[in-house]
C-alpha cells in the first residue's frame, strides 16, 4: 500500500517522505523492519525511535523526531491511526459462505445466504441468523434467538433461548449468554425455592464477549449490553444488569444482579459491583476494588469497600506501617497516660 | 386460574376479592397489569402499592394496605407465595421424549424413555441416564456417569468420568463436573509430579450448577455437593470438599481443596476460602472476603483475611482516614516527644 | 506388586519387610487396608501411624516409627514416592486408537494413527496432530493447530487458529486456548477501536491447564507457556503474558497482558497481576493478593497492594482493632492537645 493510501485511511497526513513509499506491514518500534509502519503514542518509548528499521511512523501532533529518513504520517492520535493500519493489514477473514453438513439447524430457523455455520453448530426453533454472521464449530443456540449482521460466535459458546445479539458483535469460546440468574426464595423449611428466570439477554451491536463469560439472563425483562460495551473473559454479569455504551469491563470482574453501569465506565480487572446500585458515566474502578454503594460519575474508585483513590492510596501507604503505627501509638499512651489506664 | 386455586397453591388464604377472580400472571408493583397477581415483601416498596393495577397481591401476616379494589392473599411469605406463583405460571417446559440422530450414546449406556438427549449430545459407556432427563446439544458426559431424574444438563457442559448426578439438579452452560483436582508432589528438580485424582463428584437431589463453574473431583474418594446447594456461575470447588445442604455459594467464589461448607452457609461473590477448613451452619462470608480459618458457625465473616463483619466495618471506616491518622500520630510524637526520639 | 520391585520404582529402599511383599494399592494412613502402602510427610499425622492398617509405608530419611508390623520403604523424599507408587497404580488409561465418524477433521489436517478422536470433535485445516494424543468430544481445534504427542484435550475445550501445544499436556474441559487478548483504541468519539490480536498461544511440554480458564492470544508474538508449568481452573492469562518453566498458578488467579511469571514462581488462589511486570523466579504471591509492581525473586507478598508478607501480617493483625485505635489517637489528642485545636 502506497503511503499516501495509508494515510487516507488512518486520517492522517504526509509530513515527510513520498506518497508513493510502499508499507506492507505495522509492527512495534523495537520490532519493526523495512517496510512497516510504526507509531510513537507513550514518550517513555522515544528512544527506540533511534534505533528503529521502521519505513514510516506515525506521530502526535507537536511531537518532533530526530531522524529524516523515516517517513512521518501526523495524526491526531497515533495510537487510533496505527490502529487502524494495522486493521487494513490483518482484516478480519472475509465470509466464505457454507453450511457444514453436521451443522443441525432447525427447520423454522431463518438463515441468511452468506453465513459460515460450522461443524456440529446447533440452532434452535425459530431463531434468525443475519447475513455475515459466522458461527463456529460446536457453538449452540437455543431456540427464538436472533444474531445479527456480521457478528461472530466462537465455538463452544452457547446462547440461550430468547435472547437477542446485535450486529457487528464477537461472542467468544465458551462464553454463556442467558443461563439463569441465581435468584430463589427461602422457605419455612429453610430450603432454596427457584425463583423463574423469564427474561432474556439483549447484546445491541457491536458488543464484545470474552471467552469463558457468563452473562445471566433477567429474572423478568431484559439483561441488555448496550452498544459497543467490550467485556473480557471470566466476567460474570448478573440478571437484570445493564452496561451503557462503550463500558469496557477487564477480566474476572463480576456484578451481582440489577446493577446499572455508566457509559464509559471502566471496570478494571477483579473488580466487584454488588447489586441494585449504579456507577455513574465515566468512572472508573481500580483492580480489585469493590463497591456496595453508587458511584458518582467520573470518579476513580478504590479498595474493597471503595472510596476516592487519591484518598486510597494515602490509606494504602500508610497500611503498610500499621504494625508500626500500633506499636508507636501504645508508647506514646504509656508516656501521657503513664499507669492511670 | 380463579384466585381460589391460586390460593391453594401457594400456601395463602384470599383477605379480599372473589375466589373466582382470574389471574393470569405474576408481575411486580411497578409493571403489574389487570389480571396479575404482585407481591410485597420489602416495605421500602410499600408507595407503589398506591399506583399498581395488579389485581391481586400477597401480603405478608400483620402487613395493611389502604386499598379495597384489590384483591389480597395473606401469606406466612409473601415473596415464597409469589415465587410460588411464579413457577406455575411459567413452568418449567414439559419434556417432549426425543433422542436426535446426531447425538452419539455408546451401546452400554442405559436410557430412559422419557429423556429429551439433543442434538451433538455425547453419553459414554456404562452411564445411566432416568427418566424426565434433559440433555442439551453439544453436553458431554464421559463414561460411568449417572444422572438422577428430572435433571437438566445445558449445552456445552461437561460430566466427567464415573460422576453421580443427583435428581431434578440442574447444570447450567459450559460447566464442568469432575475435572482433576490441582494436585502435585514437588521433585528433587523442583518439577511438579501430577497425583492421580482417582475420585469422583457427587451432585445430590436439587442441586443447581451455574454456567461456567468448575468442580474438581477429589483426589481420593469424593468432593460432594449435598442436597439443595445452589451454585452460581464462575465458582472454583476444590477437590474433596465439601459442601452441605442448602448453602449458597455465589459467583466467582473459590475454594481450596478438602474445605467443608456447613449447611445454608452463605458465602457471597468472589469469596475465597482455603484449603483444610470448616465453615460452620450458617455462617455467613460478605462479598471479596477470604478466609483460611474455620469459621464458627453463626457467624458473619469479612475482609482478607475475615474477621467478625461487626468490627470489620470500623476498621474499614477507620481505613478510609489512615493516611491523616499516621500523620496525627506524627504530630502528637512532636509534641510529646519533641526531639527526644 | 512386590516390595522389592515397587521400592525400585520409587527410588526408595526397603528397611523393613520382605522384598516378596505384595502392595496392591495405595492410601492415606486413615484410610488404607491390608495390601496397601501409605506414607508419611507431615509430621501432624505421626499418631495415625499407630492405627494405620497398611501393609507398607514410605518415610523419610530420618523419621522413626514404633511398629515393627508395618513394611518401611525409605525414600529422600517420601510424598513423592508415594506419588510415584500412586502414579503405578492408578495409570493414565491405554490410548485405545479410534477416529470416532461423527468426528470432523478436515483434509488438510495431519492425524497420527495412533489418537483418539472421540465423537463431535472438530479439528481445522492444517493441524498436526502427534501420535498418543487424545482428543474428547466435543473440542475444537482451529485451523493451523499443531498438538503435540500424548497430550490429552477434554471435552468441551477450544484451541483457537495457529496455536500450538507441546508434548504430554492436559487441556482440562471447557478451557479457552488463544482467544482475542483484550485491546482497543479509544476513538476521538471515545468509542473502542478492536485492535487486531495477531498472535498465538504456545504451551510447551507437560502444561496442565485446568478447566475453564481461558489463555488470550498476544496481540502481536506469543503468549507462551513454558515447560512444565501448571495452570488451575478459571484463571485468566491476558495477551502476550510468558509463563516460565514449572510455574503453578492456582484458581481464578488473573493476569493482565505482557507479564512475565518468572520459574517455579507460585501465585495461589485469586491473585491479581497487572500488566508488564515481572514477578522474579520462586516469588509466591499469597491468596486474594495483587500487584502491580515487579516482585523480586524470592519474595513472599502479600495485600491488595502486595508487599512483604511479613509485614503484611503485622498490618492485618493491627487492622482488626483499627476502630479501636482510632479512639485510642482521640483520646490521646484530647489529652496532649486539650481545647487547642
Amino acid at each position: 500500500m502506497k503511503l499516501v493510501e495509508l494515510a487516507q485511511r488512518t486520517d492522517s497526513t504526509i509530513e515527510i517522505g513520498s506518497p508513493d513509499l510502499d508499507i506492507i506491514s505495522t509492527a512495534g518500534l523495537d520490532i519493526a523492519d523495512t517496510g512497516d509502519i510504526s507509531f510513537l503514542a507513550n514518550p517513555k518509548y522515544t528512544p527506540q525511535i533511534a534505533e528503529t528499521k521502521a519505513t514510516a511512523i506515525f506521530l502526535n501532533e507537536g511531537v518532533a523526531i530526530d531522524r529524516n529518513d523515516i517517513a512521518v504520517l501526523r495524526a491526531k492520535d497515533a495510537y487510533v491511526a496505527y490502529t487502524l493500519a494495522m486493521r487494513f493489514f490483518f482484516p478480519d477473514p472475509e465470509i466464505k459462505p457454507f453450511i457444514h453438513p453436521t451443522a443441525v439447524i432447525d427447520p423454522t430457523a431463518t438463515v441468511a445466504s452468506d453465513v459460515e455455520i460450522h461443524a456440529n453448530a446447533v440452532i434452535g426453533a425459530k431463531c434468525s441468523i443475519a447475513g455475515g454472521v459466522r458461527i463456529m464449530p460446536n457453538v449452540t443456540i437455543y431456540d427464538g434467538v436472533s444474531v445479527g449482521e456480521k457478528t461472530t460466535i466462537h465455538s463452544g459458546a452457547s446462547v440461550r433461548e430468547n435472547c437477542e445479539i446485535g450486529a457487528r458483535c464477537i461472542i467468544h469460546n465458551n462464553s454463556t449468554i442467558g443461563s439463569d440468574g441465581f435468584g430463589y426464595a427461602k422457605t419455612e423449611e429453610k430450603h432454596w425455592l427457584k425463583i423463574p428466570q423469564t427474561g432474556r439477554v439483549v447484546l445491541e451491536d457491536d458488543v464484545e464477549i470474552g471467552a469463558n463469560t457468563a452473562i445471566d439472563r433477567a429474572s423478568v425483562g431484559e439483561t441488555r449490553i448496550k452498544r459497543g460495551a467490550k467485556i473480557d473473559n471470566l466476567v460474570q454479569i448478573g440478571h437484570s444488569c445493564t452496561i451503557d455504551e462503550d463500558a469496557l469491563i477487564c477480566s474476572q470482574t463480576g456484578l451481582a444482579g440489577s446493577s446499572v453501569i455508566g457509559k464509559r465506565v471502566i471496570l478494571t480487572g477483579q473488580v466487584g459491583i454488588a447489586g441494585h446500585l449504579k456507577v455513574g458515566d465515566d468512572a472508573v474502578l481500580t483492580a480489585k476494588s469493590a463497591t456496595s454503594h453508587d458511584v458518582e460519575p467520573g470518579k476513580i474508585m478504590s479498595g474493597i469497600p471503595a472510596f476516592e483513590n487519591r484518598d486510597w492510596l494515602r490509606s494504602t501507604a500508610a497500611f503498610r506501617k500499621l504494625g508500626e503505627m500500633a506499636q508507636r501509638l501504645r508508647k506514646l499512651e504509656k508516656r501521657v497516660f503513664g499507669d492511670e489506664s
